[in-house]
């Protein structure tokens, strides 16, 4: 295919916005044709970033018009499943914003709908898969050249979190990225959660109580804990110990420039998941319209990971109050090998 | 006090011997007056290596000849009770290496028999409380810098262990040092102790189930979890980091010589206790033997701490079988403030 | 411009290879539309990777055919003449790899070509001025965050050299980067070069004594030197320590994922630049499209950077033999302003 | 030998009183026996922290009075020579802090007083030697395990100066170090000593031109450049980055405590040399009284070093007007063998 894939970009939020900028400025072989936003000021506001894009309010519309080749979903999670059932109807491929839907309810009419078409048609947005330090912690393990995978320790920590967090977004909107990221680290589904609470910090928003260690169980017995944490104020962090048999692996630490300055040697963190995960989204947008270019299957996340997610988020929402909270998820259908 | 403090060392083990070796090469102010050790050729080659020092086969023949200051006590931890009731009948400063004993109604006794005596006279060898790091972590907790610390995650890894190490020794011989140096670090007791089991490491001996993760409560709410991991074969690692309210401390890391050679840049890990905490074991008799001499109270763990340890011990030995274990710790006598 | 800028790439060796890979497969907004190569397998072999492109044997006739609307030159320093000629000529804009051309007298000629023109047309690929470390060093140099820039002291270490590889290498093909980048980082052209020669090393082919130490003098007398090693066996590194008034910057240190293992803690390191200047060659190329699809002028190293660093070279050789070389420029044209 | 060694300190400023307090808090098997100090005020002050030692204003009368069984030099350096020879002509063990005296002629006449004797009695005060990780980089160049060394490349970085310190003592107090423990590690002698200026800091005393690179050639082809740098402002910090035919090995890099706090990763680094070399001055003394002790010769920097130092300094000195200066040492005495 010589043609530039034209991209339907659904959702002109923040996320939305920057997706935009990424396909117009840095991913090959791609443009965007098409900004499918409801309110006019966002979608005029996006549409000045993408050279030649129509704008349309509904899906619906743009698929009619026959203006796209696939679809990114950027809207909130609980505006995914209106936009998946027309593009799965048209057969088109999609990358969808993660979560797949916001429960796991949603998610299995999702999977009933994408299982009439001839195969797996989307991607879920767990980007983590696509950093280069999580990818290379993955050879490790496959490897074996540590011995097996035993435990994985892991932090996320924000500097803050905007006045719309919640309680339960510490598992569906942080955590969720372990609930994917580990089981496929390790090659073993998650068969339990429990969160245990330690010292609250004071410098949270009210409503919060946080941060949280979370304990994740997997089938082959990795245990996982997650540090979650979303007032740290110091900095965005993003780091994994996986723990073998004969060794220790560490990724997500900070790189870049050494200053020696004032009594100190320092080195800047990152202080937002945009610059932390940039490579990540580029890698993760630019194979995708790879695959979907050559009409291969897409080999990140697909949409019976997204509903595995599905299922830990509302185990781990169970499990903010209290109780190791298992887990139970059905075989993997030979659709999604 | 211009003469060298008479040091009693009993137990000429390889503990002992390391500590006879230190008093006398490195140890300001202290010489190894006697040697208690029953078996006569441990006692021999204990003494070749501490010039003028005596030999004697029971402490209460070394007190009545008038022959030592002050006490070292570095047998294994069952034999602490028959040495430490001399040791105090006669008033004598003792440095008891860890546990005190090896249970705590043992320790009771041992604090009933102290305080007969006008003040404290023993200290614990928890010689993490003298690493340069550690005490640099406690002040940075003490002056609020980083605001109030509210989670703890540390890991505890060896090489490998003795065909004498069993799988409560996990508890009361490595978790130990976290029971002491926690509390005193975060200026909290510990009120509760869990045990979580990861995947079983296959190159450990058969009789361990390990490694563990170790979560243990403190009364201020600080949530602490501990890997404990005795069969990482490539090293010998014991590092914390400190969770505060506005940013994170780690201590423990690697330094060194960085030699980039073969692809990569590599700095030397411990590969045991012995040279991880050579400057702490120095600091810790370095500033007793000062203590003593000077006539003041030392400034290290005492009794009382080594009886809430023991405690946190039975505790935690409780956990390997199940459920969070609460330590019900009694009140801090006067004598001990 | 919504079309994707048609590019030229004129060489299909190794370097070419590399261009027209990133192009199709990274860069946004622009295709290989043409392949300049005489050797007919290296043609079709690259032709292969580039969908859609054509292939020439001259650059006239790419011109003739209307086929392209850039060029990027990626044959040997020697070739990029008769290249330059009909490009300039064509008024077309153009990426020459590095070296402008081999020697001074000829980059003068191509100075005064393109000053026939409106405008600079040529960028030179001296990409490390767009790896985001050297980018963030400018920044603080320009913030004056650690005083006044005082001295520069750099490395470039490889693993190995090619047979083709010779001692006036040294300098032409490698220290040649130090030419460019760190009259840039430091805001003043070179007024001499001096090389010294430590111990050799063995490993080395017999043809090249070398490592060398180059020596090189700015006009506002930062002194900066370079240690210039390309039997190092290790690794590929490039780094840079900064010294100023108030503080130390040092970059180019290998990150990643860290190993414990064997009793050591170990990062990789790079081991070609391909891997440690990936990101530095993309940003090259990107910015370079985005400017020409702009009408922007770009804002990479002009044709003028070019001659002064042929002027640097020349001094570098002499040097070679002994002695501190001045390099004398004269002064930058309003054209190149 | 069970006593103490009875050392005579002689100098009570900063250097003697630092000296006084590490052997009586911190060195085993010996004591400050005698403080030799014409000013009253000083003397006192230093008995004060030294309980047990004697007051004399000369040498010759505590070596009179049979006071001292070892002397520690700590005066500046034009004061060594009327303390070394009352010293020698007692056949007492000398620790003479550096430089051995301050210019070759009087250092000769040191060798020549010192060879009346049995053997060497003279330890210099070179205490980098006994740094563990200088010690770590001479088994590195020793085993060959990354092959021949073939560059040096070092930085000594002082935050500032006091008022006394001058242009020349830029070499004959600082350089001076790497004069010394370079040799010893590249196990060959120094044939010549150059020095390049970069540009002057601003915030450097006016009396002084500095930063300067120093560059050092062995008679084995190794070439060291030394940045000696003594307005650094940000702390005070001395490295090393050895350059071999496979590897490349650096030392004196922070460690310690890294802490994550408002953007940025950091560690402290030293501000002094107390601190950076303390655990080396500590060696040094330790192993000095050990060897006299016992009779065995001293294993550190003896006489001869001294006197090739000095001889550097002198070549440096005329180096700072300019030139390639060499170093013409004799062969050393089998005496010194």
């Amino acid at each position: 295919m010589s043609q530039d894939l034209r991209i339907g970009v659904v959702g002109a939020g923040a996320m939305g916005a920057d997706h935009i900028a990424r396909i117009t400025q840095r991913i090959s072989g791609a443009r965007v044709a098409a900004i499918i936003e409801p309110d006019a000021g966002r979608a005029a506001s996006a549409a000045g970033n993408a050279p030649g894009a129509q704008t349309f309010t509904r899906i619906e519309d743009a698929i009619a018009a026959d203006a796209v080749d696939a679809v990114l979903i950027a809207t909130p999670g609980q505006f995914h499943l209106p936009v998946l059932e027309p593009a799965l109807a048209a057969g088109l491929p999609i990358l969808c914003e993660k979560p797949l839907t916001p429960d796991s309810e949603t998610s299995r009419q999702v999977l009933e709908l994408e299982q009439r078409l001839d195969r797996p048609h989307i991607q879920v947005g767990f980007m983590r898969r696509f950093d280069p330090e999580y990818a290379r912690l993955r050879e490790l393990v496959a490897s074996g050249e540590a011995g097996e995978l035993l435990m994985v320790r892991a932090v996320h920590r924000n500097p803050s979190v905007p006045d719309s967090y919640s309680q339960t977004m510490l598992i569906t909107d942080s955590v969720v990225h372990e609930f994917d990221v580990v089981p496929w680290l390790a090659g073993s589904p998650i068969v339990s959660v429990e969160v245990k609470y330690p010292r609250r910090n004071d410098l949270s928003p009210e409503r919060l109580r946080e941060p949280i260690l979370v304990l994740i169980e997997l089938e082959n017995g990795v245990l996982v804990d997650v540090e979650m944490n979303v007032s740290v104020q110091f900095g965005y962090q993003v780091a994994t110990e996986a723990v073998f048999q004969q060794g220790i692996a560490r990724i997500g630490q900070p790189s870049g420039l050494h200053l020696w300055q004032a009594g100190r040697v320092s080195t800047a963190e990152h202080v937002s998941f945009t610059t932390r995960f940039a490579t990540a989204y580029d890698n993760e947008i630019q194979r995708w319209v790879d695959a979907v270019r050559d009409g291969r299957l897409v080999d990140g996340p697909n949409a019976w990971d997204g509903y595995l997610v599905a299922l830990a988020c509302e185990a781990g929402v169970r499990a903010l109050d209290g109780g190791v909270q298992p887990v139970d998820a059905p075989a993997r259908p030979a659709f999604y090998a």
